[in-house]
C-alpha cells in the first residue's frame, strides 16, 4: 500500500489518545468513521472531524484502508473478536499491548506508541512528540512510518520490549509525578495558600530536569541525608498519614540511589 | 529602620540560595561581604558581586545594616554562636528552621523563605517566585517585606507552621518528582533511547498540572485501577528492584487516593 491522502481511516476508540490522533490525522487523510462503545464520545469526536460514528461493532465500516485502535488495553481483544472482516492495515497505540494481538484480524499491522499524556481538555501540538513504531513486516513498517510522519516529526523504530520499558518510564515521569503534585496540593490546602504558589517551583523543576538532567538536578534533605529535617518533616506529617508514608518511602529511595552524592 | 539603597548587607552563606538572592539583592543594596566556610564558594560569589569575602567568622563585617543567612539548617546555630556582635536586622531563608534561632543574636529578625529550587547552573528570574515572610515584630516585618519586594513581586506573610508545610509541599513537588525523573532515566538507559525522548512528556506533565490542576490531570493504569497492566509492569521491573518497589508503592497510593475516580 502506498500511503496517500486518498487513504480512508476508521478510528476505533474516542478517548484521549483517539481524540488527539484523529484530529491530527484528519488533516492528512479521510477519516470516515469513529467507533466507541460510549456513543457520546463517538459523537463528540466525529463532530470535530465531520464524519460518521457508531457504538455498534457490526456497523464498523469495512471499506477503510487503515484502522486505528486506541482502546483501553483490556478491551482491545473483545472488540477485535467481534469484527467480522479482516483489516487491510491495523495500528494500535498502546504502550503495553503486544503487537500480535492484531495478528488474526489483519495481514499488515503494527503499533504507533506516543510517549505523551493526553487529555481532551489540554490542547497539544503533536508534531514534537516521540512516536515509537513497530510492525509485523517491512511493508507494514514503511506504511506505518509514513502515516506516523504525518502526526509527528519524531518517529523511532522500537521493539515490543523497549516499548514496554518506555511505557513504564512514562508512568514514572507523568502519572507518578502528577500524583506527588496532588499530595503537595493536599498539604497546601491546610495552609490557606492556593496551588498557584507551587507553579513557579513546578516550572523550574521540569525546566531544570530538562536542562541539567535529573541526576544533576536533585536537591533537598534526602540527597543531603539530612536526618534532622527528614525526621522533623515526618513528625509534622503525623496528621497526613498517606503523605507521611510517601515522604518516608521516597526519601529512603533517594538516599539509597544517591548514596554519597550531594548536589545541595 | 527605613530600608533604602544605602543599606549595607553581609551575606552569610554562598550556596545555591545565597547565590541567587545575593545576585538579585546586589542590584538594590550594597553587599559589602560574603561569608562561607567554603572559601571557593565565597570567592566565586563575591567575584560576581564585586565585594569582599571571608571564611573566618570572626572577620564578618560588623558595620552592615542587614545580615542574610542562607546556610544548611544544621550549621546555622554553630555560625551564629561564634558571632561576637549583635546584628541590627537578620534574616534567614530556611524552610524548616524556627525564626527564634535568631533571637539571641539580633533585636530585629525574621525569615524570607523562597518556595523554589535553586542551582547555580540554572539561571532564574526571581521576580515571580513566592517569598514567605515571618518576623519577630511589626517593625521587622515592615523592613523585611520592603527588602523582599526588591527580590520578588510575590510576597506573603506566613507563620512558622505554614512555612514548614510549604517546605514539605516543596519537597514533594520538586525533590520527589525529580527523583522519579531519575528513575525514569534509569529505565530508559536500557532501551538505548536518550532522556530527550521524555522531554515532551515532562513539559506536558507540568503544563497540565498547572492548567488543569493535578487532581484533574491524573491518568494511567493506577487511577484506572488496571491490575493487568500494573502486574505486567511489576513483572518487567523484576530486574530494576528499586523501580519495582517505587512502582508498587506509588500505584497503591494513587489507587487509595483516587478510589472511584477515573480520568483516563
Amino acid at each position: 500500500m502506498t500511503i496517500s491522502k486518498k487513504q480512508k481511516i476508521v478510528y476505533i476508540g474516542a478517548g484521549n489518545v483517539a481524540f488527539h490522533f484523529a484530529n491530527t490525522l484528519s488533516k492528512h487523510f479521510e477519516i470516515i468513521q469513529i467507533y466507541s462503545r460510549n456513543i457520546d464520545n463517538a459523537k463528540f469526536l466525529s463532530s470535530k472531524i465531520n464524519c460518521s460514528y457508531t457504538n455498534n461493532i457490526s456497523e464498523i465500516a469495512k471499506n477503510a484502508d487503515i484502522y486505528f485502535i486506541s482502546l483501553k488495553d483490556d478491551i482491545i481483544e473483545d472488540v477485535l473478536k467481534k469484527l467480522n472482516f479482516k483489516m487491510p492495515l491495523s495500528i494500535h497505540t498502546s504502550g503495553s499491548t503486544d503487537i500480535n494481538i492484531l495478528k488474526n484480524y489483519s495481514e499488515n499491522f503494527g503499533v504507533i506508541y506516543p510517549l505523551q499524556t493526553f487529555s481532551k481538555q489540554s490542547e497539544l501540538d503533536l508534531s514534537e512528540i516521540p512516536l515509537f513504531i513497530e510492525a509485523n513486516n517491512n511493508f507494514s513498517l514503511l506504511s506505518i512510518k509514513q502515516i506516523a510522519e504525518n502526526i509527528s516529526q519524531k518517529t523511532y523504530n522500537c521493539s515490543s520490549e523497549n516499548r514496554q520499558l518506555l511505557h513504564i518510564a512514562g508512568v514514572f515521569t507523568n502519572n507518578f509525578t502528577n500524583h506527588l503534585f496532588s499530595l503537595s496540593n493536599k498539604i497546601l490546602k491546610n495552609t490557606g495558600y492556593e496551588f498557584d504558589v507551587l507553579k513557579p517551583l513546578i516550572s523550574e523543576t521540569l525546566s531544570k530536569a530538562i536542562k541539567l538532567g535529573p541526576d544533576k538536578s536533585q536537591t533537598g534533605p534526602a540527597i543531603r541525608n539530612d536526618k534532622n529535617i527528614i525526621n522533623k518533616h515526618l513528625e509534622i506529617l503525623e496528621n497526613y498519614k498517606d503523605c507521611q508514608k510517601m515522604y518516608s518511602f521516597v526519601s529512603e529511595s533517594i538516599i539509597k540511589e544517591n548514596n554519597g552524592k550531594k548536589n545541595d
